[in-house]
């Protein structure tokens, strides 16, 4: 549903994040590459256990939105290890400020490390 | 998929925050109360179209939450208008963030009203 080709809803700045990041994985991928994680087995160790095939669904838009690049590392099988763009850095303040919002409004969330609040 | 009383997955306060708001309209129900709107009817006008059910089923998670109150306004059939409470205003410069990301990093978009900007 989310990062679709298909025209967006309507120009208004925060439907067209929604068209992009509106779903419950999006964005944890887009923190655990800011945390430095970079290959499907370490996005998949997380602790909210993404399925394999919406991390493989997911990570394809990103690619397709300019958010992510990928390298292979490995042959036979490919893998690829994935690093984010400009662009998609450029997401690190907008997830700090959702961060903060539930360390305030949510009971019993952890604190958001010091050097991802401050990077 | 959104605002479930289920266990969180994590308790990372982004993943908390889209365990609430992770998903396409939530955030947009926000917005338009954030502007004024309290009916039914208007929030189905704005220009995304929330679809009747999607609409009833997430207001319904929002006063779970306690995001938002409800008073009738009109009897047989009953109608409600819908008002943010304390905790749904303070959503009000998370939206803010999205929409200026958007701004910066979406081609086409609106320009947030000044008056949604700085309250």
């Amino acid at each position: 549903m989310t990062l679709k080709a298909d025209a967006p809803r309507s120009n208004c700045p925060i439907s067209r994040f929604l068209d992009l990041f509106g779903d419950r994985w999006t964005l944890l991928i887009l923190r655990d590459l800011l945390c430095g994680k970079s290959r499907f087995a370490e996005f998949e160790a997380s602790p909210e256990r993404i399925p394999a095939s919406i991390l493989a669904d997911r990570m394809r838009r990103l690619l397709a939105e300019g958010l992510v690049t990928r390298e292979a590392y490995q042959d036979r099988p490919t893998r690829h290890a994935y690093r984010l763009t400009d662009r998609g850095r450029s997401l690190h303040p907008v997830l700090v400020t959702l961060g903060e919002w539930s360390e305030i409004h949510v009971p019993d969330t952890w604190r958001l490390p010091d050097g991802f609040r401050h990077p």
